[in-house]
């Protein structure tokens, strides 16, 4: 079509990975160690996708994007020893809080207490149904459970509203929704959502920081992981080289990139988010599902907030630093302690999630500090919050190669009918990205999954290994083991409000009969006549 | 960046439009008719984007893309009328039809009849409502809605299950959808929704073929006005240049092709659907909101498929050819007439809509073929229905530069937050596409409001034309008249189906009370004690 620039020499490869996030250098990294020549092309000037380690003098370094590791993730935990980086445990030695109408509770635990024996009942209902509608949710093929039509059909938010009978409940389900997912319950598939909490471990494992997803951070920050493993396949991948073009034909594929660069190989993996890869051409065009697949993906909206202070003085009054925050003038929802393992740069790390996050966009970096400093001050009831000595925060809704974050979204009718082509080869195109995982997907785990699986996939193609190897599960880590976090029976006993209420109704009725019973027979026919 | 290649010859203009659509092409007209140098880049190798007529000797012309006209659109009537193409009545002189658990009913008027009373009022009461609860939303400014927020966290479905009682118009209501929107209801934000039904005129315009939104097509073809528009340009529309990359700064915007054509203009207008504007790699990066409101517009799901027969025997029969039904096992949701105005090439046109596209997409043409014809010769209970002399489909779920059709659709919770920036300006990048109008968005009308409505903005950035100028609305056509169809008093006054039961109760204890109060004195006594 075009010929009247001088051809450019095309670079050879066997596997054109796109994206150098942790997803597709994962996948680079297990083919060039199966002696493949793998050329990974990234669009941004960096590594490490929605992983992003900064470094400064004020707080040494800090993670901006994806950060938490916990037990079950054993992939990323894999890669993370074989390379060097060490895990260490995010505090959790003092009390946890929750903040709701303007009052301050500490609790421990993955959840907050309720007092309230009414809103307690309908926490733990919440979370047994949740997790049980999860156990009839295959996580490798979420469509084929028995309710999925009827679950994709409704929002989080009609589930909520159909499991929750307290105010309490369902306004901590919304966050629940906010923390785990970056958007609204009235925005996301029912199915979808439980799909995702059960592919984590289900309600207490993906909450949970001792236990549970968020246990652990990377000594040095989690870019270190991509870097290291760009490192290893040092000039093999490509910066600032976005692609816009993807040709198939039987000879194999060729890539071009917005520079100009022409590659060629006879695989490709994509560990580009699904919605991002619209950003790409096509010949021939995409198969119709998957067409309209990667325009009903859309990432979730987050700014990642760091406040440090002189000293982590929320420990000294008892608090870990853990704080949920249900306050509609409250910019944050949740924040965990952000202080280095060696009890440096003292910090509170905190999310502006969903609406929120497009609310406050439009306001300066600074007035976000002061309405932080502002909540934290009146959340920990301590003036000192007010003088942070240092801020530092990253939006990721206006970031162009990630489009948001932590994952995308399927809104309600979505994944029934689009989630089966999510990882289904496109001819020679395989695909990665922690979107395509069956366990933590959505996290860095996911991503190591995913783009090992994909890689697997293609020496699979190329007649290497066996269908059977593909999917490969890893051993449980040595060091970050997990403790099992089922129900306890108790738990699993406890009536839901309505069964509750229909007890004690039933009771009433029950004991007004037998007392009537008892009663003189001639009080009985003045009370039944 | 790039500094191997020898530099091609940029192409200089006053102002880029990008997609040669009937939005582009509109904006690009008026324009020039400015006397301003305009360049169109078009992605694929044809103008008319979602209008596409196809000629051939089986059917002479046939639009497989955006075909209907009515009264109201005065726009797309205007703009037809100067490049003089003709318009013709859709048929509907004979009975349309109505099929549902496997009955056929007949009836005329926009919509079905109902026989069951209570069906009767609920339809009644369905329609008030949508249009009822239109009012309140400014089509300039839907997030501004007194309930906005409310309606917007609802989809359709949710709206739906409250406002009809009975499963005839909870059915109804779903294919109303399907067949508005190609979409699910479920699917789709209950704000987004209702003001799209309102910008149209309402349930009746958006939903009639006599005095609505069907009423008419165009002689020869709705491909026409792009082509008439594209002549004019000769020269100025580039095919085959989809653009991959969209610079910014003081000087103005630069734009870049796939196949390395680069364009410079201190204007651009994009004309893409919004969704498919993720299609272009962005310098500097689009502000937050925008970079994720382009995630969060995904197209409709629809195989137009064409039926020809040797004769129009529905007619004979009493048919016009329009036929809504209602049955699972139906590809097909909603028919018209589409032969020839000279009654040449006698054909049924008919919409494979929403899941039913995305499920339908694996057969083979050959295999939708089978299911329609079977369908049709069981809806209209005529065999002749099963030997048609020729089908033409066309699925537009597969079209990369289209994305979907008709129009892009706006999920539960986003329409509040995104739509707001839906045309905003950024720096000199203005925005068309139907999907950006305020009256009969999503049809060729509202792609020519945008399209001029852009341009104009353009001119008045340039100083050329004050801020009052920038929206216009046009006479009405004198060919196209638009009847009243607002709701009789008779409708407005008739009770919902719940309003009716409760009067009715209410009715019977009075009618009991007041038999009581005749009896004899001791008979109200045993009644009452």
């Amino acid at each position: 079509m075009d010929k009247t620039h001088k051809p450019r020499e095309v670079l050879k490869a066997d596997v054109i990975v796109l994206g150098a996030g942790l997803s597709g250098l994962s996948a680079a990294k297990l083919l060039k160690e199966s002696g493949l020549n793998v050329v990974v092309l990234e669009a941004r000037d960096r590594v490490g996708g929605r992983t992003f380690t900064v470094t400064g003098p004020k707080f040494k370094y800090v993670d901006l994007g994806g950060a938490y590791v916990g037990p079950t993730q054993n992939g990323i935990l894999r890669l993370a020893r074989e390379l060097g980086v060490k895990t260490y445990l995010v505090n959790e030695k003092e009390r946890l809080v929750h903040y709701r109408k303007g009052k301050t509770h500490t609790f421990q635990g993955p959840f907050p207490a309720a007092w309230n024996p009414l809103v307690y009942l309908d926490y733990n209902n919440l979370w047994r149904t949740i997790d049980g509608m999860g156990k009839e949710i295959p996580t490798d093929a979420p469509w084929t459970s028995p309710h999925a039509e009827e679950w994709d059909r409704m929002t989080m938010r009609q589930l909520i509203d159909r499991v929750c009978w307290t105010r309490a409940a369902k306004d901590f389900a919304r966050m629940f929704v906010n923390v785990n997912v970056t958007s609204e319950p009235h925005e996301v598939s029912a199915l979808w959502f439980l799909w995702y909490v059960k592919q984590c471990g289900g309600t207490r494992r993906i909450f949970s920081t001792s236990n549970g997803g968020q246990e652990r951070k990377f000594v040095g920050g989690s870019g270190q992981i991509s870097d290291k493993i760009a490192e290893q396949l040092k000039g093999r991948v490509k910066l600032n080289q976005p692609v816009v073009r993807l040709s198939q034909d039987d000879g194999g594929i060729s890539v071009e990139t917005l520079t100009g660069e022409k590659y060629q190989a006879v695989y490709t993996i994509s560990a580009i988010p699904p919605g991002l890869t619209t950003n790409i051409h096509y010949e021939p065009e995409l198969p119709p599902v998957r067409n309209q697949l990667i325009q009903r993906v859309p990432m979730g909206s987050i700014i990642k907030c760091m406040m440090y202070y002189e000293r982590p003085f929320w420990r000294e009054k008892g608090y870990c630093g853990t704080m949920m925050i249900e306050d509609e003038d409250s910019p944050i929802s949740m924040t965990l302690d952000d202080t280095k393992p060696d009890g440096s740069c003292p910090c509170i790390m905190g999310f502006i999630l969903a609406r929120k996050a497009r609310e406050l966009i439009h306001l300066t970096k600074d007035e976000r500090k002061q309405q932080i400093c502002q909540m934290y001050a009146k959340v920990l009831g301590i003036p000192e919050a007010l003088r942070p000595v240092h801020y530092e925060e990253k939006d990721w809704c206006g970031e162009q190669y990630s489009g948001g974050c932590y994952t995308a979204y399927f809104p309600p009718g979505t994944f029934c009918q689009f989630s089966r082509v999510l990882r289904e080869p496109v001819g020679k195109l395989f695909f990665a990205g922690t979107e395509t995982a069956t366990k933590w997907s959505g996290y860095m785990d996911g991503a190591v999954q995913a783009g090992e699986r994909a890689a697997r996939e293609v020496l699979h193609a190329m007649g290497r290994i066996s269908y059977s190897e593909i999917w490969r599960e890893d051993a449980e880590s040595q060091e970050v083991q997990s403790q099992p976090n089922t129900m306890g029976l108790f738990e699993e006993w406890l009536p839901s409000v309505p069964a509750f209420l229909s007890t004690i109704g039933a009771s009433a009725v029950f004991l007004t009969a037998l007392g009537v019973a008892l009663l003189k027979p001639n009080m009985r026919v003045r009370l039944f006549c």
